[in-house]
């Protein structure tokens, strides 16, 4: 049986592993030959959940050519492998935006449901093949919807998540407040960082109209931090720019407990941004209050301006 | 509540009509303000089953904009409205290949199953939101299956779509095999129709590396109609093609009884064709044994060679 691959996006988040890792084991017990797999290194968030539940940190997997491939948290070509032409897409679960996506000769099963994480989605397989979920499995599909929803309170929950954060905390054996919190500590750590390092860890780039942009998001939790490092931050903006050819690249500082974001950009179109939040950058920051989610409230208003 | 249109592919068949009917059926059960609508005519098979079944024809949707959208059976935009760029597409339910098709700013509910028709999507839901289907609405989901799969007899068939059909046969109280065959026999009458009227009424649109393509497929009953059109039919390909622009046009004379199709084609890139089979055009004609399925069998293997 051939070997199939399981795939999050670029800079993978704690979704992006732990929805790999969730559906490799998966299709392994209903006898599949599968292997999570990554395209990027593991950020510091996602150390600490593997560590925690005794994950093994996915493979790195620098080519697709001639190998099937099951894509999970994301769907758009400027996110996935580059050579991804070259391999045989087999099946799709995310939970983003319709984007410039894969094509297939074939029909595959390609599913993205409007939930808070795409852990929520592999809960729920588990759930309808009837597949005993494990506690290190319970803990690491619990990480990746925690992660993704900043412990439930992004405006991208939906009930399900919720029903699913409680079943899996349940089976893994612990207060998920408690262990969200400290979960989400282990990912930042702004001031030991280098700038270049803080946009690449999470960062997402998609094409729209011709354009290409970026958007990176980076969990706060002490505000000053952000005010120590925004100058480095800026120019290191800049020159992502001119290397990448991105029409702006935009780096979300979002206050998880509070709720609120902090936006910095930069790029050549970067008026539009201004007019996407009907803001203007104010010592180079648009605060937006109430904004946690890139895919719901930041990616969704510029890809707008974008489209005209 | 806004209204939502649930719209099946251009040159609607029976299962984009019926899967249209069925779901609007559901989301209103559910507390939905939702209606059927198509993209064209009916053909003679989906007249039949509207009749027998006492269901409405859909309204003919001529534009999109401004309305909220559920495509069903279909998510390519080369096969659904001219201006969908100015809808808003708020679902997608799908059994085909993942192809150009539409972008979303925001995540939407988009599911593509490899099931034999989107009606037995529409079923599954049916039973997995516990509404219960009607007689009517069981006997219109039937025809979508059975026409789809060419009564359970296409590569294209599941177990599903098997169980779908017991299942549906029984809550419309019928034999699905002799009401299966006097459906398919409604929509044929080759040597009645004119050429273009027989290459419109199931034609499908693709676009692979910048070529624009068409197939059309006939149901056959009696083998010698092909004989008494074939002429007549050949010059109307060439004037579609012509008229389109189309790479190649090629039409599917599907023998329902026997399994096989007798393959035509006119085109600029008409030799591609013949490579993606191995087989040369005799007497204008290519015989594909135990080919029957569009979507499984021909369109794959010509994407392929475009694709190169």
């Amino acid at each position: 049986m051939k070997k199939v691959f399981i795939v999050g996006h670029r800079n993978p988040d704690t979704d992006s592993i732990c929805s790999a890792i969730g559906y490799a084991h998966l299709l392994q017990k209903s006898g599949g030959n599968a292997v999570p797999a990554r395209l990027g290194p593991v950020n510091d968030e996602t150390r600490f959940v593997l560590k925690k539940f005794g994950g093994k940190t996915p493979a790195l997997l620098k080519s697709g050519a001639g190998k099937d491939l099951i894509l999970v948290d994301h769907n758009e070509l400027s996110q996935t492998l580059k050579d991804i032409e070259d391999a045989n897409v087999i099946e799709v679960i995310d939970h983003h935006r319709v984007g410039n996506n894969v094509e297939t000769v074939l029909p595959i099963n390609f599913e993205i449901k409007v939930l808070g994480s795409t852990c929520t989605i592999i809960t729920d397989r588990f759930f309808e093949e009837r597949i005993p979920i494990t506690k290190k499995i319970a803990g690491l599909l619990l990480s990746g919807i925690l992660s993704d929803t900043l412990l439930l309170k992004s405006p991208t929950t939906t009930k399900k998540d919720v029903k699913a954060v409680k079943i899996l905390s349940t089976l893994a054996k612990l207060n998920y407040r408690v262990f969200g919190s400290e979960m989400l500590k282990a990912g930042t750590g702004l001031v030991r960082k280098t700038p270049a390092k803080i946009l690449e860890t999470d960062l997402k780039e998609y094409v729209q109209n011709g354009f290409k942009i970026a958007i990176s998001q980076v969990p706060v939790i002490d505000e000053k931090d952000v005010d120590k490092i925004k100058n480095k931050v800026f120019l290191a903006l800049r020159k992502s720019c001119e290397k990448k050819g991105y029409a702006f690249h935009l780096v979300m500082f979002t206050d998880i407990d509070d709720g609120n974001t902090e936006l910095m950009g930069c790029g050549p179109k970067i008026k539009l941004v201004e007019k996407a939040f009907g803001k203007k950058f104010d010592k180079g920051l648009i605060f937006l209050k109430g904004v946690v989610s890139r895919k719901m409230q930041v990616q969704p208003a510029v890809l707008r301006v974008l489209k005209k």
